[in-house]
């Protein structure tokens, strides 16, 4: 379909945008997806400083690049996460503050609205993020899990969020949840429950990310076809299985990149994510937005990587027929 | 092997043991792991009354029934973990207290030292039970863990069970760790973990249920295999994957018996654990301890699938070989 | 769930009610669902003969055998059919007559209506059968298909079928229609799509058989559980795929039986039908109904064949939870 | 082997062969096989007009095209089909007439022995297409199969096809089924037999196209190697089976393209065909003819299609060896 | 189809007969393929002694006990085999004499022709064996085969075999190779091959054993139907893969039974043979000799499995049908 | 990692290497590693000629060709073997003498070390080849083997290579050996015993090529990572199974490239080998010499192939991540 591809600065956020810019113009993206970490792109300066997004406008436009979306990952996991150590280590200072749980969610949730504002002002339509969850580490019910107290989840998110989703809304931009493990939503249950519970406001979608749902085994295809209403960012990333009787799928607390995980993520069109398919059901809902390469793989160059990913994705989204097939079958 | 065949109790605490143990007798179990709990095995009781652990041991004789083991699950959860409302409701009311989460481990190992020295003086020679965890919370890394915190995990681990240990070894019980989600160990990296952690004293080994496998898609013979010195107590039980692109492994937030779940616990022979190669792998490791049907199925008749349960291990537990396979083909 | 397991006659319509009553009583069989031809049930003289009715239930029960439904499968396919001279050795001379298609289709209608009057009278509450389809041979859309005209056959089967289930609803009777290949509806889809056709009138249900989903590659639990209100009555049968990259899936113009086809009817428990998931599934749904064993395997003796259907289907059918998994585990 | 890979140019009769010639040419075809509809064609004018072939010949060498078949798909199927209202939209309508059956099929033979003629003029050694069949209706035995009727489709066959073939021989021409659904042979057990039903007669051969073997499971690659000299042209054609348990392999009533299918045809190189395998068969049978890409996906432009397809074809088309694997290994 | 079923005596030559004997009865065989060896059936005694096979006859007869076929699988072996220190262990010394290779070769001939003619004297159709192979040692081409020497292996066997199979045919005995690696024959092709190089003579048949096939990923069932004129008897014995990427499906130089082997030799019913499936092959092919199990497990007790592989088999043999599977559906 | 890229010579001896060289340097290769048979390396010009090595290293650089190894696969065959006439057929004459095996075996030995030698003054580190056998023969145990046996055979290789291990270590060179079915070693168990049986001597280790692992159904990145030590050298080749049921994995005594077999050798990313696997195994292990194409594939013209093979290799072979994979993503 030709849609833009793009590369998330996420796991380039040690570069400077600058020298970030150049290269993935050389390589040949047609656009980032600028995180809202590293120099990348700074939500306060871009609210504080009338000149900011212009300038930040300019890098890009001097190296050719677009921008589809801005990305809050880091800050958005604390609006609803059961607040510990490891935020302090990917959380802005003013967020973290003196670390107090709900003092940090709640200036996390700040910190997402003034995205949506700053998103607004550079004229970008959607941010991407996460949302956390204060019931994830309730995956499994043992000792059992008081299931009321999942359903009390969902709505700690819904009126955690609800506020969020109103300056989105006033904004007129859109927020795109990736659906991902330690979040509200990671499977369609979860995601059909987390929708819901937010009456499904138009302002709260998805960014869609199949890597996610390979090591999981979820249909990613069938994903895109039920939530079509509110596919509205999609990552590109993949990950593969490596199960082989002594790897568990729960991963063994091993971080990324260690042996004997039971999978692990790779560089795309080197894992389990049947892009195809993503592509042919992305194509039925149409979609046409950015395809946005999240490139993590703890077992390759990333600068290998990325060029391959970029040549993969170009070759793997293809247009839709615009005709029907037995059409020109026919006599005539 | 002829191994005795025993029911774990765990699920029928409420019935009384008088009543359960003349069902079970009925059936054709040859013995009963007896759950800590409901009113079939009382640590307090048997430690303060001379008389209960002969009554006890009365009822099962009475109805022909032998007891290899006793099991804390319940209690035994709280040592190392991160106690919430949930402990409340499985914890007997002297160790949860007043809930202060280090309060609570620290009486709920107080209370496991106890069940050791109730089993020495009930004469068997096992406790089964879980550990807890401090790190479960940990299990998806993001926010990004510092896996020196997983280490510390570790380490909590058996700084909180060394002191227990003393007092198996001073009892000269074993106690069997049943490797299991949320638990310290529960898969081959973090057995091998744990072990390590605690210098494999002898005291500590495992409860071996292949039902937390199958799902885990970890190859149960080869962990036998691997931890032979260490499989103290065998548990019959089994789950089955039902993933169909919509049900994610990680099971959706759902209990037990819920429709939309990626797997589920059933009935041994019902589901994707291959006790036969279970079997030989316990046969080649010498191990002649019971079976012990750990019966949990949410979609079938507790007493239908005790007894169906019980033929299936029966007819599943046969006895290796005594001579070696070409001695019978030579000539002479 | 202790359903009555019984014996659909249809395949042994060479031997009189009488004898087979006492072979299916002698082999455990705890009913007999009569199929309408043979000398099993005649519709016309249980509508005509005011006795009728009471003799064939004076043979049932003098060998201990229920009837909780009759089957039509063979004039009801004709209610929709382009006829043909296939038609006229499985149809009552009465409903062949000159075998003018159209002739045909009335009068098979009328019969079918008679069926309903006749169960009626009999005391069964279902009748079981087919619907023919107008549009089957168009099964391959080549020459392409105008799908309008698809549609015209499911509003030829809505036309037909409406007056029928008219009289359904009138006698308290209502109709199972095996979901099969050759029928308006064979699968999810055109199951939809049918039960739309007549507005889901509750009086048109399915009879339920398993064996004609798994050569389609269809899922018959999720099956079950998408027309849960419509499963009526179940057949047990089953079939086995024969996928050797020689033998097509679509069957070769073979007749079952001969080699080279790419799957075939097997008695149950030897084939792909998975029925301890059908179980699973009619027992979430409440279904209490008969497990009726339709046989037919061109390769083993039918005698050996039900007797050894009927113990697979005594093992295979357990009686769901009645309480919840961790219900018992809990303290207390 | 460098076979020249062609465009079958069926798909693209909406497109006048001028045009279509020249995009061809530009992607990189080396020839084309022309339909005989839409004006690519035309057999009367190719009798009638003896300039008409040279310039049919002239567009394709001014765009540098080779042609090496010409396809008479829609008027074949009616030589032995039960023509209906589908026939209508597809033949010319000189053929369709009256639309009396019978009459269509004569008129449809002496159209396909015209098309001997006219390729014989034209200077092409084969001509592709279907046959129809009298008992395609019967694919499924219900009502039970008169297997005595499809034998006599079988004979229907050759009846009508023998002076068919005579023509062919009488021309040097040969002529090209397309093993396929709604045939007289659409796998290995009807090739088997509609060979046989005209004595395997030297000019009527196989235009081989694996796409409609993958949805049946069946082996391209063995079809090859048992029918190899018969093996008069081939197709290049993808098709990709789409089962997850709800959608049937049989296909739902539902068009190419719909949801809900459980297979459909994709552009080569996207689907279950193994073209490999082939190759490696044609290479085994020496097959030296062209590669004809009949290109059809529902989901896909057509234009980045076909050059896709055409880049695969390319890279898949390999050389066998021409010496012995150990040779060259041995010494001196 | 009610065959009888047999225990082969070869891995039982350590029980003197009338013991065992006495066990297969009490287990419930209905006889013993006796093997040539241990004191089972010795042919040199059945020559000599005129009284001897009435005695073995009489043994036979007081428990009840039929015998269709002797066996000399360990003598056998030495006729076309490159002879070396292991036949010593296995042959009669007569047969090793003083070792010598080709001696050896000549005098097992000779032992094999008296087999028959003790056969015939005992009044059994069938001696079932080995062949050995003089090219067995090729199996892999390295250094690079003469495949001219693998013609000749063929060659040297129909020439050691011929004046055996003359023999044969002299007493009205048929000879039944089992199809196994290290034998002239172990697949389809070298079957194929060796029949061939015998002249297909009809004294020359096959002992069809299932383990074989299994752990070369050959289909049994098709073998069975291949060769259907010459499957003269039936082993019942089982294989398991155990292929978990460390273990060869070579077998590692192990042993049976040692860890690390990629498929091993188990009771009937626990591997991977599909004995359905070749049930059913033998009833198409109207096979109606014994199924004789040839225990071999190296991880179970011989008497616990020779008694469940009996019952395996006894409920896997069903009668063929003999009526058509429509004739009883169709009206009169 | 951009690791050179070469191709074994030893499939293209027929041509001179000169005319090699300057085929494979067109085509983009890095290097050659030069077979020493054909006129690519010869080992005793090498000794006695001082200007010969210069003269290869003449024509390599010419060409602009790197030499990282050269390969005596032919004549360290028979160090172990059971010679045959297979040896005469790719030995030397001075090696093969009068045929008799001892003697062979040890001209064998004496031209390995002279290899060696040969190697120091060539400046190559690495000699790869085979080892041979003595118990190769006996593969499948029967005649029982004598276990013991096996064990012999691995002292015979260690008393054979020991003198040959001290001539590499003397002149600072490896051996590589092939692990190949037919050699000492073939899979992980005999690898193990190899490398025990002398000691795990640094001067002998492995040129891996998982071409011999993958029809054997081993993990060949499992087996780089278990042995990462002793990974000097690495072939890419492919191999390909092709079980139908009728192929047997053993190969039914055909040679490569004749229809029927179980498994063949193919070019490069034609087969079963997960190159991507391998190559990540290579990252984790540091192995950074060459990645050497030996190319074979009896059913590809070689010239095609090598060519498709070395894009297949470039394109696989990426360089693993220099930082850790969070490490970027995190905050500042």
């Amino acid at each position: 379909m030709a849609r833009p591809v793009t590369l998330f600065t996420g796991q380039w956020a040690d570069l400077p945008l600058e020298e970030l810019a150049g290269r993935a113009s050389g390589w040949g993206f047609d656009g980032l997806e600028l995180a809202c970490w590293g120099d990348h792109f700074d939500v306060d300066e871009a609210l504080a400083d009338p000149g900011y997004v212009d300038g930040r406008r300019e890098i890009l436009e001097r190296h050719g690049l677009e921008c589809h979306a801005i990305s809050t990952h880091l800050v958005s996991q604390a609006v609803c996460d059961l607040v510990d150590e490891r935020h302090r280590a990917v959380l802005p200072p003013d967020v973290w503050g003196d670390g107090d749980p709900e003092g940090v969610r709640q200036r996390a949730a700040d910190k997402v609205k003034d995205t949506a504002r700053a998103a607004a002002r550079f004229g970008v339509p959607t941010v991407n993020g996460f949302t956390g969850s204060s019931i994830w580490h309730l995956l499994y019910s043992f000792p059992p899990n008081d299931f009321e107290a999942i359903e009390a989840g969902y709505r700690d998110f819904a009126e955690r969020w609800g506020p969020i989703i109103d300056v989105f809304e006033a904004e007129g931009v859109r927020y795109g949840l990736e659906i991902h493990p330690t979040e509200i939503a990671y499977d369609f249950v979860t995601t059909r429950k987390a929708l819901t519970a937010i009456d499904r406001r138009e302002a709260f979608g998805i960014n869609f990310d199949p890597s996610h749902f390979a090591h999981q085994f979820l249909d990613s295809a069938a994903f895109v076809e039920e939530f079509a209403d509110r596919i509205y960012h999609v990552h590109v990333k993949d990950s593969k299985k490596t199960l082989d009787g002594r790897n568990s799928i729960l991963g063994g607390h091993l971080n990324f990149g260690e042996a004997g995980r039971g999978w692990d993520f790779v560089s795309p069109g080197h894992g389990d994510v049947d892009l195809e398919s993503v592509i042919r059901a992305l194509n039925r809902i149409g979609y046409d937005g950015p395809l946005s390469i999240e490139w993590e793989d703890a077992g390759m160059d990333r600068e290998w990587g990325a060029q391959d990913a970029l040549a993969f994705v170009r070759r793997s989204d293809f247009t839709p027929s615009a005709l029907a097939f037995d059409a020109a079958y026919e006599r005539s």
